[in-house]
C-alpha cells in the first residue's frame, strides 16, 4: 500500500505516552515521519545523552522539547536551567514552556503572571547563549488555576515581546486556543514568534481533572486546517506536531496511534 | 445570634437545587434574604402565576430567571419569546441568556457566534416591550463547544453593545470571567450593560463533564471581592447572585447551603 509522505508531521512522544522511547524512534523511521517532539522524563529515564545519538543516528529532528516552566514551585531556576541545556543537547531550538498554576491558597492571578514575565526575562540569557528559543505555550482557561496562568496566545506575547524573537516565542496549540475569538488575529500578531504548532482536537464530555480527554485531529470540533493555514500564512514554515493526551489513546498500541495521528494529520491539518 | 443584613445578597437557586421551590422562598425570608434568582424548569413545574405570586407575597425580588439561549437547537425563537413573557410575568428585569454550542457535528464556531448576534437582534423588540433586558452570559471556555459559543465578556459585549443598553445586557458571573486578563477592563467597558452579577468560586480537579465543580464563594481561588468592586466601580449597584453548581454542595440540606453562601458572600465578596 502506499502511503502519502507526512511532510511536515511531527510525532510529539506524549501521543504514544506508553511507547519505549527507542520504540518510538524505530516507528517513526520505519512510518517515514521526519520529526519528533520529545519530554524530558522518558529522555532522561532513557539518558539524555544515549537519547541524542539514537534520534541523531535513526536521522531524526527533535522538533521540541517538552518542558520547562512551572516558575510557581520551588527550585524552578534550576530545574529551567537545565532543561534549556538538555534541549541543546538534544539539538531542539525550541524549549516548551508551561507557567505553572497559582501557588497554593494564592488567589493572586497577577501577581503569578507576573512571576513568569520575570522567569523568562531571568533565563533568556542562558536560552541565548545555548540557541534554544523559550517557546511560552498558554494553556486553554481551564487550567489558569492549577497548570498554566498564561491562557491566551495574547498574553504569551505580551511577554514574549519583550526579548528578541529568537530567544522568546510561542507555542501555538490548537487544543489550547481554538475557542478564543482573537486567535487568528494573535496568529497574525505573532509571525516569527511562532516558534511551535501543535494539534489535536476537542471532545466533550471531558473527563475528571480534565487532562486526558483530548483527541486525534479530525476526531473532535476544532478547525485544524484553518489554524493551520493562519500560521502558515504568519510565516511558519516549522513542523506540525501531533500532541495528544487521551487515556483512550495511550490505552491503544503505539504503531496504530502513530498511523492514526498520520492520517488525521493529513485529511484535517495539511 | 445576631447575624449581619445580607444586604444585596440574592440566592440563584440552582445553589439549592434540590430544594422546593416553596421552602427556598420561605427560607429566603427567614433568613432576611431579599431578593432570588429563579429557574425556568422548578418555576413552570410549580406553576408560572402561581410562583410569582408566592414570591411577591412573600416581599422577595426576583433578581433574574433562568435560561433563554441555545440558539442551535429547533425551536428556540418560540421558546425564548415564552421565556421572555416569564420573566415578565415573574417580574424580573433580567432574563439570562446562555448561547449554546456547536451544532452536532459542527466546526463552525464563527457561524455558530453570528447566529447567536441573529438571535439576539430577533428577540430584542420583544423583550423591549416586555420590560425585560436580555442578558447574555459569556459562560467559561471550556464549555465553548457543548453549551456556550460566547466565551468572553468582550465578545458578549460586541453583541450587546449593537442595542440599547436596558434592552440587550451582559451576565458578569465570576466564575465564568476570572482567568481572563482583560476582565476588569471588560467591566469597564460593560458599565450600564452589566445587568447581573453572579458569584462562586474555582477549585480543582474538575468532575467529569466539568459543570458540577464549583464551590461556595471563599472556597476556591478567584479574587471575588475584587470583581464584585470592579462591577460596582462601573456602576452596576444590583444584586449579588450566589450562584453555585456542584454535586458536593447540592447534596446538603437547603437551608445550611444558603446561610454558608451568606456567610461566604458577606466575608469574601460585600
Amino acid at each position: 500500500m502506499s502511503v502519502p509522505p507526512p511532510g511536515r508531521f511531527s510525532l510529539n512522544q506524549a501521543t504514544t505516552q506508553h511507547w519505549p522511547l527507542a520504540d518510538v524512534v524505530a516507528g517513526c523511521v520505519a512510518a517515514g515521519v521526519a520529526g519528533i517532539g520529545l519530554w524530558r522524563e522518558p529522555v532522561a529515564e532513557y539518558g539524555l545523552r544515549r537519547a541524542a545519538t539514537m534520534v541523531r543516528d535513526a536521522g531524526l529532528t527533535v522538533t521540541s522539547l517538552c518542558r520547562g516552566g512551572f516558575f510557581t514551585t520551588e527550585g524552578w531556576r534550576e530545574d529551567n536551567l537545565r532543561a534549556i541545556d538538555e534541549a541543546a543537547t538534544l539539538g531542539t531550538p525550541v524549549l516548551v514552556l508551561v507557567a505553572g498554576g497559582l501557588p497554593p491558597g494564592s488567589r493572586d492571578i497577577d501577581g503569578a503572571r507576573r512571576r513568569v514575565a520575570d522567569a523568562v526575562a531571568e533565563l533568556a540569557p542562558h536560552a541565548a547563549s545555548a540557541g534554544v528559543t523559550l517557546a511560552i505555550e498558554p494553556l486553554h482557561p481551564m487550567f489558569s488555576a492549577d497548570r498554566c496562568v498564561i491562557a491566551t496566545l495574547g498574553q504569551a506575547l505580551d511577554i514574549a515581546e519583550r526579548f528578541e524573537p529568537g530567544v522568546v516565542g510561542v507555542v501555538v496549540d490548537a487544543y489550547h486556543v481554538w475557542w478564543d475569538d482573537t486567535v487568528y488575529a494573535q496568529i497574525a500578531r505573532a509571525g516569527a514568534r511562532i516558534a511551535a504548532f501543535q494539534v489535536c482536537d476537542w471532545v466533550t464530555p471531558l473527563p475528571e481533572g480534565v487532562l486526558l480527554g483530548r483527541a486525534l485531529p479530525g476526531d473532535g470540533c476544532i478547525e485544524l486546517r484553518r489554524l493551520r493555514e493562519a500560521v502558515d500564512a504568519a510565516g511558519y514554515t516549522g513542523p506540525v506536531e501531533v500532541e495528544v493526551f487521551s487515556s483512550e489513546v495511550w490505552a491503544r498500541p503505539g504503531r496504530e496511534v502513530l498511523h492514526a495521528s498520520v492520517a488525521g494529520y493529513l485529511r484535517h491539518v495539511a
